[in-house]
């Protein structure tokens, strides 16, 4: 059994321990947490750790989870973890992955471990999707579309405005966009051609809606720029009929070939979740065993998507592999 | 430069041929054939040899790319030639593919060399899919739909016919069976139940049409069983309007997560194809350059797609992917 432990209880935590249950191969020996331990209840009743004790505890673990944020935990928390412990995180900042990298690898390299960074669905599933894509046809055009799902970064962002109680944002893909790209037309579309955002806020009593509406939709980055719709709703329905957190998403590759690029070709890739935290979780487990396996066989320093055989990932032997899957 | 050198010249030869313009990294050094290597005329002039000098032209090559039939050429050539060169093939008999792994394994061991077998599109690619969503989503089902797409077994199947002229076969999936899958049933489906066969016949004249749709429809593992339609057509016809080679497929990984299962995802990988043997050949390529990267890493024997990680298909370093992909 590969030996799991957890740091961070949040809602990919809490992921990890609900979905390790389907590795036959895996369990989980613990949770590491910056909060109080005693007063962190996990839903399995696996032991919880102060994160202060991590150093203790070298020999008990296998493979840590990282499960914090990519913002303001994970930058410091991998580096530090990835000298001591083999571990995995799904680092999501697009624009500072290849520092992570750099400094993970560093200091798994320094303490003798192998590190698997960003390896969730994107950074991760939808990475592995581009490149493949690219390899095969090399000739075509990259298109990712995200959604129908909530975002976090940007229900935070409405959560910050003066006057607003709680928010729910949600991407939604516009369909016609992502239809002329299964046509096979090579169109050049920015986020906001490709993207509508549905946002549900929940206002504290005397707040100024239309003063919100515009903070909301004015917003630079998050919201300036795409179609924004905007429900005031109450707090009752929000907590009713907005909190799961599904998402998805679609990575689609276009390429030609022939004599004369006559021949089209494309490559979809759609994913349909109903728990992003619970996905995402599942796929950090996967690489999970990756980074075992590759330990086990002399392996070290920091690996992404790109750099593991997906025999890997999976708990089958090779053979039973080529038999039951090839 | 990475050298490739082509192994019969049918479709997936030609489409070697044709799409290697797009891998900047790689050129064809030459054709080797069992015909009367006079008479073969390639499309961008490069050389063509008789298969008898294949062993006298080792140091030319890095990595042969296997062209023949399932059926009747690669498995004694992928065997004979993986002792000599690094090879790459798209063995497709299912069936077959363990054994086939180990006789082109002893080869490449003996000869130490690298040799890629099954890796064209199914099996390949789609193998490749049905692992990951096994890895990530372990409970759960795999369905994998193919076509709408000319099937040669099925083509040929007909020609044998007595009195049949010229025929072309299509593989229709079953849309209404696709949108179960879609909609997160778990449905127990046999070939039949996926797929339809929609059939265009050239007669010699005089031929009983009555007694060749017959035979055609009870025609056991071909077309016993499905849903069959059949029209004949002149030939005139057959040329103008069934010479392309389309194709393409699903697969489609359903799973659950969750404490009690609640959650429901989709993984959904799909392709498109104008020409099959231009794209079996664009991945053939792809991982040609992965066997050459391995081999010159000091790897040697057989490996799948199970084996080898995106990075080595993709032209890009390392740096790069994680840069502009990840």
């Amino acid at each position: 059994m590969i030996k799991i432990g957890i740091v961070g209880y949040g809602n990919v935590g809490r992921g990890v321990e609900s979905v390790i249950k389907y590795c036959k191969d895996m369990e989980v020996m613990g949770v590491f947490t910056r909060r109080d331990c005693t007063c962190v209840q996990t839903t399995t009743k696996i032991p919880v750790f102060d994160i202060t004790s991590i150093y203790d505890k070298k020999g008990d673990f296998d493979v840590l989870i990282l499960c914090g944020g990519s913002a303001n935990d994970l930058p410091w928390q991998s580096v530090a973890i990835a000298e001591h412990f083999n571990i995995v995180d799904s680092f999501d900042t697009h624009v500072k992955i290849t520092d992570h990298f750099t400094h993970v690898n560093e200091a798994s390299l320094k303490g003798n471990h192998v590190a698997i960074i960003s390896a969730g669905w994107d950074p991760g599933l939808f990475s592995f999707y581009r490149a493949l894509g690219q390899a095969v046809l090399p000739q075509g055009s990259n298109y990712t579309f995200w959604g129908t799902g909530v975002s976090q970064g940007h229900s935070d962002a409405i959560r910050r405005i003066d006057g607003v109680k709680d928010a729910r944002e949600y991407t939604i893909p516009i369909e016609t966009a992502i239809q002329r790209v299964r046509n096979g037309e090579y169109v050049n579309l920015n986020e906001a051609e490709k993207h509508t955002r549905e946002c549900y806020v929940v206002i504290e009593e005397g707040a100024n809606k239309n003063k919100i509406a515009t903070t909301i939709k004015t917003m630079p980055n998050y919201f300036s720029g795409y179609e924004t719709t905007i429900h005031f709703i109450e707090e009752d329905e929000l907590k009713k009929n907005h909190q799961k957190m599904p998402h998805g998403g679609v990575v689609i590759r276009n390429g030609t070939t022939g004599v004369n690029n006559e021949n089209k070709h494309a490559l979809e890739c759609k994913i349909t979740l109903d728990s992003n935290p619970e996905f995402t979780a599942s796929i950090l487990l996967a690489y999970a065993r990756a980074a075992y396996r590759l330990y086990e066989e002399g392996q070290r320093g920091c690996k992404t998507v790109f750099d593991i055989a997906v025999g890997y990932l999976h708990e089958a032997s090779p053979q039973e592999l080529r038999k039951n899957l090839l």
